[in-house]
């Protein structure tokens, strides 16, 4: 069995991880990126730069770790697309958070050309991104998990099997972000109530955690809030998109998500205040800006 | 040293428990209940009776477990009220859930009649009450915990000493509280927000607890949905009186909560309903009868 070959489209701070752990895992990598430095680091690091569509001829697996639906749709059917140049029973790894439909449609799209699809979004963040540690929440046809093995044993810890075609592995993916974006604008709710009655947001970190209103992004997130280090691990529009995209999903079921609702608004003002780049724990932050309260580091 | 002596107000789910444990760490324990059937129990299992408000002033520490403030400053001040009774230099352990400013106001009462007050929420929930494995939250003189010390030890797995006056016990029970109550509302929505998607609830308790996504009461509540049982462990109408508390307490301090809010009228909903009475999971049978869908066990 030759080994497998695979193409990175998408260098930021998800993709460059799972492209630098394909090179390390052995497996021959081509990566794209639309900013030609990342591109440039990746080559320096023994990477292949695509230098044009027909490279994606040569890829066994072809991994999309682009923003949204809109990237995705371009990189795959674009006038540059992946996809036209894919040989049959290649496999598109799409990473993306998107709506179970539109990874229906991209899956049924690829079908038509021959080419296998699995519907794959990624959590951990870029720190285990770095590692080769994320989650993949997966489903597609048996041969599509079985072309991309060896990219998903290079990139994941763990890979969830949600079933044999697109849809569930997008809709996790959903469900988790709308718990993260509601769990990390609570942690920011949460902190800056306990200032105004007195309980600094080193206790809450000292204490919180020992109790049952503890959460994987209160532990992960809160420190931030404590040292004033908003040095992005995943960032405010992060969850301005995400929210967005759960609550779009929603509607269209006619399911209603207040909670969901009422977080989004909270994201959307963070970034209208210009945090959109900064550390997701910044939510903090516009709490307190309500509230007339100062957080630790705050120069404003 | 003579041995503590001791009298538990409210031998309800959580009262009962820590009246059972210091029985068993060797306190002379007295019981107090509205409920006789419960005080009866007690007996039965070696506790003394409370039989008359002059009974309170055997006991060196009176630990209230009532519902609320309104229940807490009638069992210490009302017409049978302990305090009235109480040695100087006893200690009132005060451990409902209850605004700051009520804590401060309860302290500065017992104050002037020469008793001792311990601001001591708990956490934890009935489960951790009847193994003695209580969190407690508490703030008070150095004299108030060293009074309290061995109903504390037989009652807790862990105190939190939060400072030398009453409030900030209160606070980070409070802060708690709202982080509980917006996670399972949370957990509600996006368990059955999956289910509109394809992801059944089987397919959520497996991937989410792995995920970002998850927090405490999600990995404690979210297996009672998967198996329909609705037995309490802690009940939807504990979400509507204590998120209505944060309510309280945020709006006094002019600090806009927009999940507790939001997660707030979801608790008011699922008890007129009629579950009020349920086990706090219960909360996603309101997101399933908003979109249409049945949970497993589901008889409606």
């Amino acid at each position: 069995m030759t080994q497998t070959r695979v193409a990175v489209i998408g260098l930021g701070s998800m993709g460059y991880g799972v492209a630098a752990n394909c090179l390390k895992a052995g497996l021959e990598t081509w990566g794209a990126d639309v900013n030609a430095a990342r591109v440039d680091r990746f080559a320096g690091e023994g990477g292949r730069p695509v230098t044009g569509p027909g490279d994606y001829a040569e890829a066994d697996v072809v991994v999309t770790v682009v923003v949204n639906a809109a990237q995705t749709e371009a990189v795959l059917f674009g006038e540059q697309g992946a996809v036209a140049q894919m040989k049959p029973g290649a496999v598109v790894v799409s990473c993306a958070t998107v709506a179970p439909d539109f990874a229906r449609a991209m899956a049924a799209r690829c079908a038509e050309a021959g080419v296998l699809y699995l519907d794959a979004p990624i959590s951990g963040g870029q720190v285990k991104a770095a590692s080769g540690e994320l989650s993949v929440m997966a489903s597609g046809a048996p041969e599509a998990f079985a072309g991309a093995r060896p990219v998903l044993d290079a990139m994941a810890a763990g890979v969830f099997e949600l079933g044999d075609e697109a849809g569930p592995g997008s809709a996790m993916k959903a469900i988790n972000q709308l718990l993260v974006g509601v769990h990390l604008a609570a942690m920011g709710e949460a902190m800056t109530f306990g200032m105004t009655q007195g309980v600094t947001p080193e206790q809450f970190v000292e204490v919180i955690p020992e109790c049952a209103g503890t959460s994987w992004v209160l532990e992960n997130r809160a420190p931030h809030v404590v040292s004033g280090d908003y040095t992005p691990l995943s960032a405010v529009d992060i969850w301005l998109k995400d929210l967005g995209i759960v609550s779009d999903i929603a509607r269209s079921a006619k399911f209603s998500a207040p909670l969901t609702a009422a977080a989004l608004q909270q994201w959307v003002a963070a970034s209208g205040m210009g945090m959109g780049g900064e550390d997701d724990a910044a939510i903090a932050k516009l709490y307190a800006t309500h509230a007339g309260l100062s957080l630790p580091g705050d120069k404003t």
